[in-house]
């Protein structure tokens, strides 16, 4: 119920700093049965951990997982699952000059505001390191999600600043630094990036994410919509500023004609609803896509103010990632199978495991992965 | 805690089909003291009610409001306050035929999937009625917000299907049915309407909602954050395939030194992010935008299956908002005020109600009611 | 999560003060495809209801319930219930006299210094009255309870003032206006609520409640154990100022090898746990008492304070119950049903429908409907 | 919202069982800028700790707490503060006979139906071990409650057994191992203790818990009362049986005039409400009273089954504490601290910070620390 807990009957409770002595969550709710190992959430991890390539940020952090609870003999008993990462590489003097003053961008001014404190080193709470708790979390709901129902989540990034990212194949995302869905433009993009970087300056990017094997039904009708739940959870990641749902903002412009999935005994024949109607699944993808701000830590010169009020100019020398889209990617699946798992848990509990409808409308398959039509941007 | 409430401290509890017979919200959790009348909720429920005009429904409902609780000799007392508005036009004859079909684009299929039974009358609860009392929820909270702290919250229409509306002037909003804030285009979007009435076809818009005069502090670093609980509402209003916050989708393509808002003792320079970093209000006016997809149920045919899944041809021919979009703008309001008024108190709970940092700071000013820069659609 | 919300999956929203227009609820989260009607509610609230012996309030009030949606052709359909009571017999006048002090023993002062304002009549929202709703809710909760898992609640009254009130059998407890179970006290129970009224004072009672076919497994072993929420429903009666489960206080003087009941592979032994350890239910019988204070609103002169602290000397005139827990038992069956059935659902969401454990120790039998050992008191 | 969470603005979510790595919890909605050490929390946790008189169990855990996040430069920053205690005395041999069994009284079978697996070492999540993380966060919240109004809450055990234990005064408490206030009732609680341990049995107390200076309008009234929420976490104690506000199971037998407490302008003249009128607190001391059951895991043989549902004899050599009440009465006052301070920020969310009353009702001053009248046992 607190502010910092995500999900209602698959709770994520997270806690921790960037630079205090450890970050983690609580997992409650966990159905128990379910054999699960650091190994496996340590691999979701690793997706996400910084200094993989030459554009995101240098830090060291191993982000090694500890289950501390809720875990015997390789299975979950039902009880809390507690997930500590220990921080290891808390180089604090790279924030010194931060204290005093409120970084453009960033969320030291609303923090100071709210609270008349704050740990400034390395933002803190802020952090984008709190994003490798959700991982952790997601990587548990994910399994769950698969081994119950077949569920399948799967993210990439579909476009870096002004290079729109066309989805070739599921394969190429794991084989290049920016989890794009497509070999011939990656190139581009580390010229893009490297130029970025030596620029000092830093740019947005576009994620994409698509739930596969979503059983119709999951959802609430009003207001804990699968979609109002999604978007929740979506723009609740560092820097996000927009989400869509389908075909999201290119439904503005459609007619009903265009817009409205047509049905036919054999399924969909479009998916411009994103595999949600009425904030309940249908059985389609869920198609989820999600806008990231540039990273507003930067070395260029922005004009800001100190705590007294008065002007300073302040640039940024720590390591940061230019672009902070580019480790989204797992954090965006993770915070997709966290939802995705509180509603199959949420619709049990409801309306029990098995399906009300007749069997003949299960016919109505997924109309594929990706956004049907694709939004014309 | 329930699927149907909205809010943690400000809560908001619905209920009620389209043609049952009533629908209504209970509202926990309102500051006592405040004067509240039937009359001022009835305002706000004017702006949304069907049949204002000849590009809405033409059915006739009063959404007459009545108070049955928690507010005594006209003033609010702290206990739960309850509202009732009775269905008057529920001519159920409109829409037997679709009892055993499922319309394209619209709740219908995953309703009768999930339940395994549904009120099929007018959409039932996935009717855009329920969004009435909404409207009525958050006529109080809007009340409260502009008392206690001068905030004021106001939408408007800035797209309806491929037409731009670029915004001139707040007065001009309430005096066109379209809630455009711009007269000279009003005459077009008469045009556009009356053309797309007669091909019997729908279409999206887009709407945009400021709010100004939030102070400084209002939010949740993680998860609960002010834009993700914005997000949250925005989505969980019917037909709404998109949210963003400040520059949105646009910061994909933008650099750190273009997006992120630059400080002065005057104030930002720029409105970027919305009013909100890290999750938290910054002081500058809160700035949303919307995306409404085109109205599922139209008078053309369409393919879709029946209850056995074989396949049909249906048309709507009940009384339907060719763009749902028209009449979105006081139901976006509403809702930015309901999460509004949740996070001031949860703001006032754990940092009380005096603001913890120095007065200079109160300089900032917002930058304007516009969004800035404006998005590059 | 509002304080007047009930529940956390089968939640119940309560409304309404006593001299208001209606008192009501919305319970969401019920399952879908039970059917339900009026009448079967109506059982229930009429058991009760005002006026139905010379023990009780002389208020009329029919109590009629109308269901506002939620239900249809009589089945539920998973979207929340709204249940209406309209109050007809609103003798303000009768309360006229306590608008400017403050009654010993009443919420009166509590609520005006929390909220600086109160509806007095007949006690607003603190007035018992608000329990209807929770009766009406209650029925809901366990016609789906005894539906679903044969689960059935029962209470009675077991003692009233000083006069203990030996379990003989459940037939009898409908049969008399107290809920004894026991006809031979009957007469002694009229007798002392006569002279009791007669004399211008009130009396306490204890309520025991039963709650037989509750499967094993049930509840959650840390704060929300099923036991806690119990005890939290309970306490949430009007004038309950004590709650025990199983042998209760009686425990404190027992030794180990006395209060643990042993089990065998024919079931329990005895059953001082009240059918729950750990926090979660064993599948024997369910065994709560509470204790109901003496009604605080009587004839007699009483020493109180008004709203500027002077002092004053106040009685109270209108129709008022001599004895609060003769009305109770209804009540907390409904508490009760109310908190296993939100058990149930959560339960089957997190370990789903079938049971994990082998048959064999379904053998396990409840070990009798009563208390065992009866608490020497 | 899940079950290992207590509390809504200042919400503790707990997690670990006995003999994994380590136990500890989540502190969400802490205010921010209250001065805090990990020597503070440890001097409650030293109240609580095994092995501290020959007459509680002999395991040797130091229970030292690590603040994990939350707090920098000493000072809470208003996000999550984080508290881990690793598990140091892990003899798990001492479990292994008990792997197959149920141990009667025991939360074992329950556990085993519920999740169809469970950490049987130790007890696993149902040890009173778990319940040291509430000691350490109910160290956060009085400190808080203190610094901001006054608070202070105190407890101590008022009966051993069949040992009545007359109240004398509040510094014999902390001089004793049973948290005794009466010093010439100690050698009779010695030798009963030694003789009880001898045979191997074990037995149950009752625990007392009083909050002086809490102010008047704390609470809500339905549902969420102060009191019921006192109940709920005073039953979500391990072992407990039974829960009483003021003049509790005492009120049955009382007459309205008895029992009703008068009040002048210099104020209340008795407190049989336990300062609880209508959920709401009254300004006088806070009277909590609780049943607590005898230690389930006991020396002596006792009739149970294993899991394939047999008979079995089993008795438990561990190292057990004979009467778990005697370490009870810091784990209920942290208890009651965490609801206090929950209703206090909820009360502050709602109603502001400054009391709406006048300030002449002030002088209502508490009639003392001590139950009025004490309920005849």
């Amino acid at each position: 119920m607190s502010g910092n807990s995500l999900g209602k009957l698959f709770c994520v409770t997270s806690f921790g700093e960037s630079h205090g002595p450890a970050i983690g969550c609580v997992v409650d709710g966990c159905p128990p049965g379910m054999p699960i190992s650091t190994q496996e959430i340590q691999v979701e991890l690793d997706r996400r951990k910084p200094g993989t390539s030459r554009h995101v940020t240098q830090r060291r952090e191993p982000d090694e997982v500890e289950i501390l609870s809720g875990v015997f003999e390789g299975v979950t008993t039902g009880t809390p699952i507690a997930l500590l990462i220990r921080n290891q590489d808390q180089r604090s003097r790279d924030y010194g000059n931060i204290a005093e003053t409120f970084r453009p961008g960033h969320a030291d001014y609303a923090y100071w505001q709210k609270y008349g404190i704050r740990d400034h080193r390395g933002g803190g709470r802020s952090s984008a390191r709190e994003t490798a708790v959700r991982v952790a979390a997601g990587a548990i709901a994910r399994k769950w999600l698969n081994q119950q129902y077949g569920v399948v989540i799967r993210g990439f990034m579909s476009q870096l600043g002004p290079i729109e990212i066309p989805f070739v194949d599921w394969d190429e995302v794991g084989r290049n630094p920016f989890f794009a869905p497509n070999a011939s433009i990656v190139p581009a993009l580390e010229d893009y990036m490297d130029e970025l970087r030596k620029s000092g300056d830093s740019v947005g990017a576009r994620i994409d994410v698509v739930a596969s094997g979503v059983p119709v039904g999951w959802g609430e009708p009003v207001y804990d919509r699968l979609d109002a739940d999604i978007a929740y959870a979506m723009m609740g990641i560092n820097a996000v500023k927009g989400v869509e749902i389908g075909a999201g903002f290119s439904s503005v412009a459609q007619r009903g004609t265009e817009h409205s999935d047509e049905m036919t005994p054999e399924g969909f024949l479009s998916n411009n609803a994103g595999g949600v109607l009425g904030g309940i699944s249908t059985g389609q993808d869920i198609l989820v896509s999600m806008a990231v701000k540039p990273t507003s830590s930067i070395r260029l010169d922005r004009r800001s103010i100190d705590k007294q009020g008065d002007a300073v100019v302040i640039n940024t020398h720590g390591r940061h990632d230019p672009c902070v889209g580019i480790r989204a990617t797992p954090i965006a699946e993770a915070m997709l199978a966290i939802v995705l798992m509180d509603h199959a848990l949420r619709h049990r509990a409801q309306c029990g495991d098995v399906s009300c409808a007749t069997p003949k409308l299960a016919r109505l398959a997924p109309s594929g992965v990706q956004r049907v039509p694709a939004p014309p941007r």
